[in-house]
C-alpha cells in the first residue's frame, strides 16, 4: 500500500514535537508536511524548533522546510492534517483547512465540545464519527474536524468504557498528572521540585464534560452527553510523564469485582478488531500487584497506548474504587490522534 | 513555672528525632531522658542514632546517654514520655509503662483505636480524654495512654472538624502523601523520583476508621465513632513534607461557600482558648488563592501546626470539594503528641 | 537607634521577593519603598507581584503600592536601595539612582566587574570599599554602587576565603546548583525533573572573573584581580535551595588536613568583628560528617548566611579537595546585598 | 546459528533484573538458568524476586524455578554465567563457578583489580583478554572470571579511549551519578529528593584505580596500570539513570577542539569492527548543542550502549573540559557485562 501523505499544524511545539515523533515509521502515514507560525515558516525545522523531547529531531524532518500554517494554493498542505495548534489561534485555523477540504485530526481543544465534532477515544465511541455529515452541513465544507479529548479525560475515558454497559452513576476522581501535559516551558521547576500543585486551571471541567460526551451517544445528528454525575480533583505532580487518576465510580449494576476485572481485560473496541496500526492488542489492562500501576514503570509499556488499572476495592461511598494510568502524551495526545486517523482511514473516511 | 521533665521511647527514630526537635526550647517540658532498643543503651545519642532530620542533634542531646526502653526503678524515666517506638514493639512497652504509672502520649498506631484511648485532635475532640477513668478501671493501672492519629488522619479531621456541627455523611478523600510520612530509610528514591505510588499499606483503612473515632462522641464511658460514610485513597508522591488531601464531602445541612470559609477560619478550639504553648493561632486557615495549599510553599507556616484550606466549590457528586494540607511530621506526628500533652497539662491531667 | 528606611529597585520578580522576605524584622533597616517597572507602578504590591516564596507577602508590604524604579524627586525614593533589577536595565536604573544620590547595593550583575566598583564578600575583601572614592570621581555621582557576586561565586569565596593568605593557585570546581538561582519561571520543570542540565550561560565565566577579582587586592584606586587560575563547571540539578560545590585547589603553602580545617572553622571576617546584625557567627563551618553538606538538610541553617565545607581530602591532581555549600538566594543573593548595606552603615558610609 | 544457554548468579537482585531485561531476545544468548541464594532457590522466579525495573519480567522468566548460586553437578549451569552477586559473597562463588569450568562474567566489583583478571570496556582494551591464560595458570582452574568496571568508570573511560593515544596526563571529574547504581532499596527517598549527596562510599578511589586499569596496557602477563594521574569526586543526584561526569583533562599532545571532537565520534573498537550485537554503532558521539548530554534525554539512546560527549571547551587549569554521560544499568553494569561475553563468544573464547 502506497503511504498516504500527513501533515502536522503546530509543528514546533511540544505537541508538535510528539506527533513528529510517534509518526517516525508510521506503516500508513508519511510525515511529509510541517506547518507552523509565520514567525518560523520558511525556516528548516531544526532552526525554526528547539526540540525539548529525548534524542534529536529525526533527520529528514530537520531538514524539511516548516510552512505557514494556512490553506495555501500554491504550496498546499496533504488532505489529512494533525493539529496541534495553541488553543488561541486552533478555531480560525483548524476551520480554514476544513473549508480547503481537509481533515483536521485535531488534539487541540477548541472544537471538542461541538455537538457535531466528534470526540473520539475509537475504543469507546467509534460510532459518534456518524455526525461527520450533520458537521459538513452546519458549516458547509468539504473536509472535516475530529478531535481527541484532553489527556485526562482520555484516561478516565479508557477505564470507563469497559464499565459503560453496566451503567455509570457517578464518579469521583482525582488526577496526578505529569508536567508533560503543561507543554514546554509549561510548569516552572520552583512550582513543582518537591510540591503538588493543587490546580490546573479548567482541567476539571473539560474533564467532566468530555467525559460525558465521549460515554454519550447519537441522536438526531447530535452527541448528546451521557447523564451521569462527574466530579473532578485535578493536581500537578512532579512526574514527567503519565497522569495516574484515583476513581470511584457508582454503577447501576452489582458486579462482583471478578467480573469487573474480567470486563476491563476483555475489553475490545473497534481499533484492535480493526487492527489498527496504533492500536494496543489489549486497550485496558487490569495489574494485579498491589501497588501499580505507577507512572514511572507503567506509562511507557504497550507503547504508550494502554490504559493500565489496578487496586480495584469496594468504595465505602460509591461502589468501588481503583487507581487508573496512562501516558499521557501518547495516549492522551499525539497517539490519540494518531489513533483516530487510522480509525478513520479504515473506515475510508479519508477518501 | 518549673519544666517538667519528659522522655522519649524510641528516640533514635525519625519520629524520636522529630519530638527532639519539636521539643527544643519548649517553655513548659524538659526532655532529659531517651529511651531506645537494648542495642542503643548505653550509647551517648550521638552515637545512637543517625541524625537524618536538616542540621545536627542539639549539642546536650547528642551527648545524653540512651536508656533501654522499659521501666527500670533504678534508672526512673520521667511520668510523661512520648512514644514514637515501632509498631512491632509498641503495644508491649507503651502499656509496661503505663502499668508503671506513666503517661505515655504516644504516636504509635497500637493503641489509637481502643475505645477507652483517646485518640485526639484536641481541636476537634479534647472532650475525649474524659475516657481515661475508664482506661484506668478496665486495664487496672496507675498511668494511662493517649494517642495521635496517623499524618493524613490529622489533615483530614482538622478540615472537617468546623463542619462537624453541619453533619457530615459522606466524604471521598484523595491524599498525595510526603515520603516522611514513611520514616527513614522509609521510601526508596527508585519507587518516587518522577513517579506516584498509588499505595500505602493499611493506611486507607487508618485513615478511614480514625475518623469516625475522632469525629465521633462519649457515651457510657467509651467513644463511639461517628456513623459517616468515608473512602480513602492513599497515594505517596515526592515531596518530603506535608500531606495534601483532595476532599469531598456531603452535609446534612445546606450552606453557601462563605458559611464554610467562616466556619473554618473562625474555628477554636480548647488549645486556641487555653493558649497551649504549640497551639497555632488559626488552626484552620482558608487560602484565597487559587492554586493553594501547596505542600512546599504553605506546610511549614505557623510552626507547622495549623491546616490549610483551599479551592472550595461545589461538588457535582457530593456537595463539596476543596484541598487541605498539614506538616505530615509536625501536625501529623511529633507536634501533635507534644499537643496532647499540653492539653493533659493545662486540664490537671499529668499531676 | 532610628531605622533607616530602605527602598527595593526590581521588587516584583523572585529576588525582590527575597529581599522583602530578608528584610522583615530588620533591626537597622525598614523597608518603606518598592520599585518596579512602569507596568507595575502604581499598583498595590499585592496586585503586582505573584508572591513566588513560601507562605505570602507580608501583610504591610502587599498593601504598599508600588513606585516606578526611577528617580523622582517629587517621590523621593530612600537613600539606600537594594537593586534586584534584571540585567537587561540595571545598568541605566542603577546609575540613574547613584547620580541622584543613592547608594545603591545591587544583585544584579551589570556592574560588577568594574574595577571601581567593589564586588564584596565583607567577610573576605571588605576592604574593597575603599575604592568607592575612585568610583564617585570617575563617574561624578554623588552616590554609589556596592555589588554582591553571582550565587555560586559566594560560596566558592567564602570556601576559599580562609585559604587565601596560604596562597591559592588552582582551582578546579564543579557545581551543582539549585533552580531557585535561576529566578521565576526560570527553569522549566520538563527540563530538570530527574536530570541533570550541564550548562548555565555565561556561569562559568563570571564565577571565574569574579572570584579572582573578590580574592584580588587593591593597587592605585583599582582593585586588581587575584592571578590564579580558576576553572569551573557549571551544573543544574533538582534543588530548590542551596548550591552544592566540588573543589580542588592547589596552595603555594604545604598544609595539613587539620591546619586546613582550623582555618576553616577559625575564619571571622569584618561582619563578625563588627557583629553586623545578619553575619553569621561562623562564616565558614567545617563538617565532620563523611556525607555532608547537603543542601536539603544544611544551606538553612544558621539562617541561610553560613558556608559549610565537608569531605576535606588529598586531591591526586592538585593538592587538596573538599564539598562547599551556601544557600544561594539567601548568603548568595539578597542576604549577601544586606550584609553588603550592614557593613556600609557601620562603617558610616551611608551617611 | 544456535543460541547458547546462559545463567544469572543474583539474578533476584536490581543487577540480576537488568540482566534478564538486557538478554530478552538476544541474539546469541539464551537465558535458561537463574541463580540465586539458598532462600529463594526452589521457588519459581516471580515468586523469589519483586521485581523493580519498568513494566514486569518476562514471562518465561517469571516461571523460572530459581537455583542455587552454586555449582552443582547434579543440575548444571550453563558454561556462561553473568554474576551479579553482592560483594559481599562474590568472591567464594565467582571462584567456585570459575573452578568448575564456567565462564563468569561478571559486574561484581571483587576480581575488578586483579592483575591478572581484565576489568573490561571492549572498545577501549579488548586486548587485556590476553592474561586469561596467566589467570588460569594462577588459580589453576579451567574456568575464568571477566569482569565490567564499576558504572561511572565505564563512563569515564569511554569518553578517555579516544584521547589515550594523545597521552593521558591528569584529569579530574565530578560525577553527578543516578540512583539506580545504588541497586533497590538503595537511596532512601529521604537523602535525595530536593537534595545532592557528596559521597558515595569507596566510589572516588574505584573510579581512579579502575580508569588506570583500563587504560594500561600488558607486561609480563600482567595488567599494568597507566600511569596518570586521576582525582574523582562522586556525587549522587535525584536522577533514575544516567551518571553525568564534568571532566577537565590535561594531554601530552596540543589538538584542537575539532581534532579531539574528530577523535571522539570517529572512535571505534573491536565491537564495532566485530560487529558485536550489542555494540553501539558510534561507542563515542559529539553532541554539538551548548547544554548537553543530559542524562534524561540521552541515557537511553543508542540503546543505552553509547557514551554521549558534549561542551568540550579550553580548561584553563588542565587542558580541556567537557561533560560526559552514559547510562549506568545499561553500557554501566548489565549491557556491559554481555558486550563482554559477545567479546568472548565472537573471538572464540567460550569454546
Amino acid at each position: 500500500m502506497n503511504k498516504m501523505n500527513v501533515g502536522v499544524l503546530g509543528a514546533t511545539g511540544m505537541v508538535g514535537q510528539q506527533f513528529i515523533r510517534f509518526l517516525e515509521g508510521h506503516p500508513w502515514f508519511d510525515l511529509t508536511w510541517l506547518g507552523a507560525s509565520e514567525r518560523s515558516a520558511g525556516k528548516l525545522y531544526r532552526d525554526a524548533a528547539k526540540w525539548n523531547l529525548s534524542g534529536t529531531a529525526p533527520g529528514h524532518i530537520a531538514l524539511t522546510e516548516v510552512s505557514a500554517a494556512r490553506p495555501d494554493s500554491k504550496n498546499p498542505a496533504p488532505k489529512l492534517l494533525f493539529s496541534a495548534m495553541d488553543a488561541s489561534v486552533a478555531t480560525e485555523i483548524e476551520r480554514a483547512f476544513a473549508q480547503a477540504g481537509h481533515i483536521v485530526v485535531s488534539n487541540s481543544r477548541n472544537h471538542r465540545m461541538e455537538h457535531d465534532v466528534p470526540l473520539l477515544v475509537p475504543e469507546v465511541n467509534a460510532d459518534h464519527l456518524a455526525v461527520l455529515d450533520a458537521q459538513r452541513r452546519r458549516f458547509g465544507w468539504p473536509g472535516a474536524i475530529v478531535t481527541n479529548p484532553n489527556c485526562s479525560t482520555v484516561t478516565l475515558t479508557m477505564a470507563l468504557g469497559p464499565l459503560k454497559r453496566y451503567g455509570i452513576k457517578r464518579v469521583v476522581v482525582t488526577t496526578m498528572q505529569a508536567v508533560s501535559g503543561a507543554g514546554y516551558p509549561g510548569v516552572p521547576s520552583m512550582d513543582i521540585l518537591g510540591n503538588v500543585v493543587p490546580y490546573i486551571g479548567n482541567e476539571e471541567e473539560k474533564m467532566q464534560e468530555e467525559t460525558q460526551k465521549i460515554l454519550g451517544s447519537i441522536s438526531a445528528d447530535r452527541i448528546v452527553s451521557l447523564d451521569a454525575r462527574l466530579s473532578a480533583h485535578c493536581n500537578r505532580v512532579a512526574v514527567i510523564d503519565g497522569h495516574t487518576l484515583a476513581v470511584s465510580v457508582e454503577l447501576e449494576a452489582r458486579l462482583s469485582a471478578e467480573e469487573i476485572i474480567q470486563a476491563l481485560n476483555s475489553y475490545r473496541g473497534v481499533p484492535q478488531k480493526m487492527q489498527l496500526p496504533s492500536a494496543p492488542a489489549r486497550p485496558v489492562q487490569y495489574l494485579e500487584e498491589p501497588d501499580r500501576p505507577q507512572p514511572r514503570r507503567d506509562a511507557e509499556r504497550d507503547g504508550g497506548m494502554a490504559c493500565f488499572v489496578g487496586r480495584l476495592r469496594p468504595c465505602p461511598v460509591l461502589d468501588w474504587k481503583f487507581v487508573a494510568l496512562a501516558h499521557n502524551t501518547i495516549r492522551g495526545a499525539a497517539g490519540a490522534a494518531v489513533l483516530n486517523a487510522e480509525l478513520m482511514a479504515a473506515q475510508g473516511l479519508l477518501g
